[in-house]
């Protein structure tokens, strides 16, 4: 069974974090694939560079500049500073963004027509699903390699692509019809968001619904958990939310259908 | 034969004229690498971020600020941006910095001594040259992939290392046995620097030597020429020194010991 893991901003910002989590990594047997997001140093390095984040309605547009930002942080520094730590503990990883072997292809997002204007999104893409290359991701896995994902991901068409890393992890791992896991901030998906020891074991879709109507799961759990199902009705074999910390361990939410 | 390629900057810093090597680079046949240097992008990014180049007695030094812009500038934005344009012209580039799948390995350049004071350059290193990956370089291009290596390699312990492109582009045509081409901005080597015309069609050792006491051949070629030299001396099949914009033709100068 591949397992695919997601590591999210909270981790990449922490240098200590970092490296706890990726000598865990390494540790786990088996193939697998690590999928990392953005986390603050993209927003901070175009603060500095004085770029101004463009919204359009309300919504956050990837202009050129950003676009080039985010490359730069996403799939330059995070990526190859994860694979060189890893590296370093054995863990023979090899990173990739989309273009790379066309190894995931994103859609430019549409643009939607909000309160009687024209918002273009810019650079931004959605993961086309069936892009996902598993002959290519299989053939570096049985070359005892281990991939590792940034979330910048291309059109095949000559252009770069931001996209949402746990939208990678879903329809990579569903892709590979892998064990998934979310890492975050929380060590599961909790009944009370601010009392870390009310997490659920195992969540299915059914309650899932019923927490969300009585307001219980609420805001950035939501996209997440749409993720984990979605992934589990394309075929990944199963999917956990948990802390990073907690990666060896049986801890977290086990997500069903 | 395997094909090695090296652009440097002038290159990758003009738009057309790298749209119009990419779309070059993959119509040639047969397994081929490509390995690129920086440009511009990474001085200016640097002033931009308002990061001083720290100097001392004279020697670049690459503080951590310039280790991580150099990283996000060459193995993030150029590297995917030149994959991207590949892919786009059906050529099946993935690209790659020294720590992805342990391809290539630098040694921190040791501290100097210099007029008293004990210089240490930073993050600068030099290439390992029995590191070069073989067998994975090999698997990739046996996977019908087109490596595309970045100048940014690692010391195996978790710290990235900027390198000179040049270095990595000979110790990589060496241990493949390839042909290698360095492109440059100007047409080979001339022995009037001001004369475009007076390409030398093919350069070997005793004339390298006689030309370079004679002062013909100086400043940034001299560095250059010792590169190619050393790859044919260390396993090198050829060696051509042209123009970025006569890849596809018989043109520039071979090198031969």
């Amino acid at each position: 069974m591949i397992r695919v893991i997601k590591i999210g901003g909270n981790v990449i910002d922490d240098d200590r974090q970092l490296a706890g989590f990726c000598r865990d990594f390494a540790a786990l047997e088996g193939p697998k694939v690590l999928v990392h997001g953005g986390g603050a140093l993209g927003g901070r390095m175009q603060e500095r560079l004085g770029i101004q984040p463009v919204r359009i309605e309300g919504r956050r547009v990837t202009d050129p500049e950003t676009l080039q930002v985010v490359t730069m942080v996403y799939a330059g520094w995070c990526n190859k500073r994860i694979v060189s730590l890893l590296q370093a503990e054995g863990c023979p990883a090899a990173g990739l963004s989309g273009c790379d072997g066309n190894v995931i292809c994103a859609a430019r997002r549409a643009p939607l027509e909000i309160g009687g204007k024209t918002v273009d999104f810019g650079a931004v893409g959605d993961v086309v699903r069936e892009s996902v290359n598993v002959p290519l991701l299989n053939a570096l896995l049985s070359l005892g390699l281990v991939p590792v994902l940034s979330p910048i991901n291309h059109d095949g068409a000559g252009n770069l692509l931001n996209t949402n890393a746990d939208t990678v992890a879903a329809a990579v791992g569903a892709a590979l019809g892998a064990d998934l896991t979310f890492c975050f901030e929380k060590p599961g998906v909790l009944l009370d968001v601010n009392d870390p020891g009310s997490v659920l074991p195992a969540l299915d879709a059914g309650s899932f619904r019923a927490l969300r109507e009585e307001g219980r799961i609420a805001d950035g759990m939501i996209p997440k958990l749409e993720n984990a199902f979605r992934a589990l009705r394309e075929g990944a074999a199963g999917v956990t939310v948990k802390q990073a910390s907690d990666l060896l361990f049986d801890a977290g939410t086990r997500v069903t259908l």
